[in-house]
């Protein structure tokens, strides 16, 4: 069955990251959790880069912050598509960083950049890949695409209601 | 067969955006190209985003400048993937509003971005995430990041002799 | 009678956009407003821009945050006049991804483009556009400026005194 | 009838504001230039933002770039709308300053603002303006805004063939 | 006697210009405080401007935030040395936009401008100004510098004992 | 006789600084030039700054650019009121470094910041600075702003001419 | 026996810096800490930049914020490395400032610059240069990486577990 | 003998790069140069970074562009000190993604950034991390800066005499 990989540099990267997870599993999507740091533990990311493909993962998504280097050195040593989520951790310079760090990726070498603490829209993404080959997710993906205009619905009655 | 839609806002984007139609092209990938703009066109866009995934296309590639819309807007109609190429425009402001109206979407309705001007990357996410179910492009991104790194080792040559 | 349609991408841009409702009520100018999702509710973006000026809307207020598409979008499909808030939203880099995605558009599709939050503005230039062909709102705008000197009048009185 | 104002700090903005006069006389839209600088001569902004409203124009268009002051010292003074248009001037850093000191009005004093250089834009956003009670004005700029698509149509033509 | 004069947009710039009024008072020199608005109050903008050189005024302070018009009008107006204090308001784009309003003024027309929120330095260098011209003014802002110095001195025993 | 010291980072600024140089010398005021580098020559620095103000010297203008240290730590070593002048520098990042290093002053020494390149208007500042105790001075302010306000005033007329 | 210099502008800056000064110590380095103001306090400057290398110092660690001139300037007076540590201060736009006027030093003079808040990595670098020709002090490196790698590891743990 | 490594992530770095070879070279120090590219030869960046500390390399020079992640990983591998060249290439967004890339490194990571395109500064900083330990070297720094110094003074006279 297929999996999506969801890694982040550290910890502290969880609460942003948690709401890929989520996302995932609410389309039924095996997701497989890990920290890999590209700083702290370069040897962990060469052995998970290279051999994700092979232990039935099929998307990546990272995430991190400041100089963020950990989407794209996955990116350099997989050749499955990743992810990558900015994190505006403690130290980031308003964003700037993580998000340049990640989205200016050189040629030859994508990373599917998302917004700032975007986990969310990282989780639907990896569900959208997915669903290229599967028909069953791609439905799952138009309903909850129906459930977000539900949602903006409602509210339009409530402000006309007040 | 799979089919990956090219769009782009105006023919002006077509030199940065036939980089991504020559990597596809060079995977043996089918590419639907036209030209649609969020702006000028917008019953042609929702034509467009309504129905690609009913057409055979598996992931949309969207290119554009400035106040770019055009991926968000397919984004929100189209449960495909959809992989945003910010556009350096004339009348950018240094690239920052292309990538920033294509990178900062809400929650629910992502945009797979990559690089300013990265229409190259575009066309490499494209394929992976055709790769994620089909082995035989899988194959052929490893071939050509192995040809990256070829290139690179030659380089290296060359600076060693001189 | 001359209405204003006031919309905006969800709810929580209501503590916003409500400024603007007020300045017009100040100037007896009615307002319409609707919650409209350029992301979430792309077929009811259409159906409002398309319509809204056969339906005695004269000026519509679009107000959105991040990747905010809604008023390039509805400018795109309405020929009223669009002013266009950028709101400085929960997940907005400082603003500056509101600011240029509203106010970058291409040549052809204006959105009139006010301060980040600067709803009070919206809501003053639609009652001067109103006012550009309606002699008494363009007497009450006369005497709403005149109500902005006194009061800054009467600031440097206190200063003096103190 | 009514009539457009376009003032600009200085001649050597004419090659960018020009583009708003085109759009104008081509909807057959009475225009009146003016060279009107802030900084160099004061008290002719004055009498001219005083008295325009009085003199048949409905809205003003004001360029300038680096610390442009026109725009908004012009709204401070008049009834009118008033449309800003940022120029990238020789000693602007990358039109940033142009664009935030049109943009950023304080609460009261509503600016228009345009894209940087989008001088074209202001023109259409004034026309719409004058068409916002001009049923003649409206007609035009529905005709305009089919012009756009049939463009955009047309380079889609070209590409497929080609 | 030789007289500054501060002036501010709005009695919330207060708080930060009092910090030149303090530094001023500090060198006994008299101080002229008023508010004026450069869009809410321009007639008195301009007499306040036209005429100070008249009025024993020697130096203008202006502070203001956002858009901020005020230095730069003022400088228009006078043939007096004005400085210019960036001021972080409340709805400021981090400061940015009060900065290159006041900083980027066009050839002819200079304000001296102090870093963002930095009355504190715009009396100094009001101070400076009188300065140049007044032995016993000369004298006190050496005497305040060796005050700055001792004060690090101070400061550095104590880290050096702990 | 009151003289303005012209120092710059290198022979390299001065086809900027030379603006400031030829204002001053229209204004009839003496100028003394020299380079003088904060990072290269940095008891040259010590000496200049330390004694300026017992030559003559009553206002001191310096240029630097990149990391510009040069106007903050005159200002930390003179009495005297500095002007700094950002200059855009071949390695600067677009300005902003030069201006942010001359601008953002701690508190307790100013320097009075101009525009990116804008020596022109220091010296028009250094002039205002030494007006503001010499009325010939002033009066020449007076006619310089006279002749600015004429060469807008011919402008305007040539574009109502053709 | 080696010593690394740690100077900061203001006690203020001693939360920041302090972290620079627990690492060192941690690899038994020794410390001098001292506060030295490029612009309150030029003298004592001067005397520590001249003098560093003559006291058993081999490596500087300085550390500000705003216009932050002291990296550059003790770079300017030392022949040691400079290690430049920007501090997102009090008055700081949002720290750009103090990393654009440490990073962007002329060619000749260079600052090792780290991260905004950097000072950890400022103390670790510093030990990397003394273990560029000290063993012991290289093993001590070796070790502190190996103790990330753990953290991260302990890290991975937990949240497989949960 | 010590050696300074110098590694980049493309040939087309080279023009930049060189410099800090040219630099090393005047110090006579030996230099070891390759071509090293974290995103498309990441094996080779390991073996590199792994184990340039048991082959005689002292200090690290590592250039790169856009999202420039081969200082860091090199640092993040390595336990001698890595100096990073942000180099502004063809794609960059004006340097900005190639400066905060490489000056955000995480805590324990630290990578001793120069200025943008700063190769010569990097190669000054190498020699000034090897003159630590190395009095010859301290020596021939102090020589060099003395050469800076007499440039300064050079154009100095220049000036004085035309």
């Amino acid at each position: 069955m297929s999996k999506v990989g969801v890694i982040m540099g550290s910890t502290s990267d969880m609460p942003v990251m948690e709401k890929a997870i989520e996302i995932l599993k609410g389309f039924d999507i095996e997701v497989d959790v890990d920290i890999v740091s590209a700083h702290r533990t370069p040897e962990k990311l060469f052995d998970y880069a290279k051999n994700a493909h092979t232990k039935g993962i099929k998307v990546i998504i990272a995430g991190a912050g400041g100089a963020a280097h950990l989407p794209g050195m996955v990116a350099s040593l997989s050749p499955l598509p990743v992810i990558g989520v900015p994190v505006k951790s403690r130290n980031s310079i308003d964003g700037w960083d993580s998000v340049l760090s990640i989205l200016q990726m050189p040629g030859g070498v994508p990373v599917a950049t998302v917004a700032l603490d975007g986990a969310q829209n990282a989780g639907i993404l990896a569900a959208q890949i997915l669903g290229a080959s599967d028909k069953c997710i791609l439905d799952k993906i138009l309903v909850y695409k129906e459930g977000l205009k539900q949602k903006v619905i409602e509210g339009a009655k409530q402000i006309n209601k007040s």
